[in-house]
């Protein structure tokens, strides 16, 4: 492994970071009409028209300009038009009546789902503490810890531990099955770990950091397999796996047979929130200023099942999902699943020093550049064949934005810069 | 058993309630001077003078008062009194920087102790809500409201399920031992259960509904003997049993070895608090409109245990506590577990029509009214021997109030009539 090396993949990530991404949205985002994120973009990376301003994408878009602000990247315009996000959200998805967020706005600020939806509280959290620690403006923080109160008072489980996640307009437990209120998902535990992250960092607060190591205990102790250490995605109100089931309220285009279950639904990990968990695990513990020693082994179960059952190597990149026990049951390549796992790869590096993790990470980075990235926009494609060929071509929808493609490149420079430091 | 036998015990006990223990209270608990209840009182009614008033004592003087005036007792003074007491609360009790209220004033209103327990919020969810259902003043379910969001933001352990207990005055969680801040007891957690009955019942509110639901569950799967369905005292915060200490605030005067432990710290279940949670339990079920069949094992069992084993054939009255698996250690007579047990045993004559109930109804109520109640002043001593000579001889204090004994009062006549329509 060498320095030059490093560094190569190092400017081609800076290179698309400040001349292809972050330009793609600031060029395009605003709505200058009705204020928030205009975030519908097909291939071509022009305004599809689509009447949405979902809280998943109003969200995650003040996330990504924050986060590239307090990383230090433009010269303030990130943090204005993270402000321009903010203000869209407290003065148009904002319930005054229960308070916490709508689900689905129109592009005029109409609201179209009333629902309260903990994973869109969980970005709601994660980006207005990010909004304040970049910029200063208190309101971020303010609303932040307002939707963790409203969380705590409506969401916890006080019988089994954890969080329900689906809930009626005013907080009212949604019912069973598909309406999503008897079960608790890996997804929403992890964010919400990522969340409070965030959240303590900017507050400082005891309770929040009691709160975020709840969660950690609780993620370890129930939602990863006993032995293998890989997530298992969905669960009952008491802990009891449950088979995966799609949702009535989505927050993404999973794919499901007919009638609403996964293939192989309860014995599924995917390997993109496998390494996401292990390096929000491990900021987590930064942040809170633990001794990461007591993870050590899941971190390694984690990486090493990603890398020896998630890469492709022969046509490059990580495949969606397989058995906890290993192999692989999806071999298409969806766009956050790269993202996650090359931040998860350099940490995995940092952490063991093995050059399987650094060969993992050349992979999915030639794969990403090569293939995933659409060259005509800046933006990468949403879904693509285990060969790279463009399933879906959309750049952006109200579950595709620009979190987990700006985040990869912001956090992956990190830690090449860290990398390049050491050799 | 012959109706003229319960009624002559319902005429005893109705004299007792309106000439007897109502009178003690109404005519010297009223602070003219600073507002809220004088709370300390000797053997003959004369007020010490200990300059204290608890957020305990306080807070169940408003609940006696309304819960007698909504029972229909008095022509209006009760609901004036509880007025009185909960402006006193409310004015001068209430952390208006942290929310929440101290654990205890000095007469004139000031803070002597900061310290958040959610054992006094109990109450005070408990006694709000029931003066707003007595009295109408919305002030009172307005202010349990805020009380219970409070709990759920602060003291829910999502890891485990359940509430942590004792806080700083800011709702930090204390530490480990003594500060309690570990442990979590069937105390607190059987008081939260009569405190969101009360509340629900108030409220009507599905949140409310289900934080009971939970709790309930929580108490029968975790803090009752597997195989006695008793009691256990108290746990650590995974739900293991903890040796039961003595925690530096306390709410009564337990006795202790010096060094702090009970004798037989891990095997002691208490007469007192199992006949009141099995008839709280049974409350609930009807407020929640619930069907209580799934529970008539857990009833069997804690009132044959109860009546089996903490009945004093001899002397008459109920002893303190014993082993789960049956017998005796303690065999002094505590005032507030007579009261629980009499309300207790009724419960279990009206579900089981056993004759052994009434009788250990007949025996608890004959010792109460010929050795426990102080005739001359008409209020109950608080710790006798087991022949029943008291031992010690104050009326009240910050720890022992009217609300075991007027409870057991309105609860019993309420029942003894019920019974009395069946014969």
């Amino acid at each position: 492994m060498r320095k030059k090396e490093v560094l190569a993949l190092l400017n081609e990530a800076k290179n698309h970071l400040l001349n292809e991404l972050l330009p793609f949205w600031t060029k395009r985002m605003k709505d200058e009409k009705y204020g928030g994120f205009i975030t519908h973009f097909d291939e071509n990376g022009k305004d599809t028209g689509e009447d949405e301003k979902s809280l998943i994408a109003q969200a995650r878009s003040v996330y990504t300009l924050s986060s590239a602000h307090r990383a230090g990247y433009g010269t303030g315009e990130l943090a204005e038009l993270a402000k321009w996000g903010v203000d869209f959200m407290l003065e148009k998805m904002w319930d005054r009546e229960n308070g916490g967020f709508y689900w689905m706005l129109d592009r005029k600020g109409n609201v179209k789902e009333k629902k309260k939806i903990l994973y869109g509280h969980c970005f709601a959290i994660y980006c207005l503490s990010e909004y304040s620690l970049a910029t200063g403006d208190q309101r971020g923080i303010e609303y932040a810890e307002k939707i963790f109160d409203l969380i705590q008072i409506h969401c916890t489980d006080t019988r089994f531990g954890g969080y329900f996640e689906m809930f009626e307009n005013d907080w009212t437990l949604c019912g069973p099955g598909p309406l999503g209120g008897d079960r608790k998902t890996l997804d929403v535990h992890m964010h919400l770990m990522e969340a409070f992250t965030t959240l303590y960092e900017c507050s400082q607060k005891e309770l929040h950091q009691r709160k975020l190591l709840e969660d950690i205990e609780l993620l370890m102790s129930k939602m990863l397999h006993p032995e293998f250490k890989t997530g298992i995605p969905q669960f009952f109100a008491n802990w009891e796996i449950a088979p995966q089931i799609k949702f009535d309220i989505i927050w993404g285009w999973d794919r499901f047979t007919e009638d609403g279950e996964k293939n192989n639904a309860t014995d599924n990990t995917c390997y993109g929130h496998n390494a996401e968990l292990a390096w929000l695990l491990n900021h987590a513990l930064e942040i809170l200023g633990e001794n990461s020693e007591k993870y050590e082994n899941v971190f390694k179960k984690i990486f090493d099942h990603t890398v020896d059952n998630g890469i492709d190597h022969t046509y490059g990149g990580v495949f969606v999902e397989g058995p906890h026990s290993g192999g692989v049951y999806d071999r298409e390549k969806e766009f956050w699943q790269q993202a996650e796992v090359m931040i998860g790869t350099l940490d995995a590096w940092l952490h063991f020093k093995e050059e399987k993790y650094w060969n993992a990470y050349k992979n999915i980075h030639r794969f990403v550049f090569d293939k995933v990235i659409n060259k005509k926009v800046g933006e990468w494609y949403p879904l693509l064949t285990r060969k790279g060929k463009p399933i879906w071509t959309h750049m952006s929808h109200s579950w595709k934005i620009n979190y987990h493609t700006v985040r990869a490149m912001i956090q992956s420079i990190n830690r090449l810069n860290k990398i390049s430091d050491l050799l």
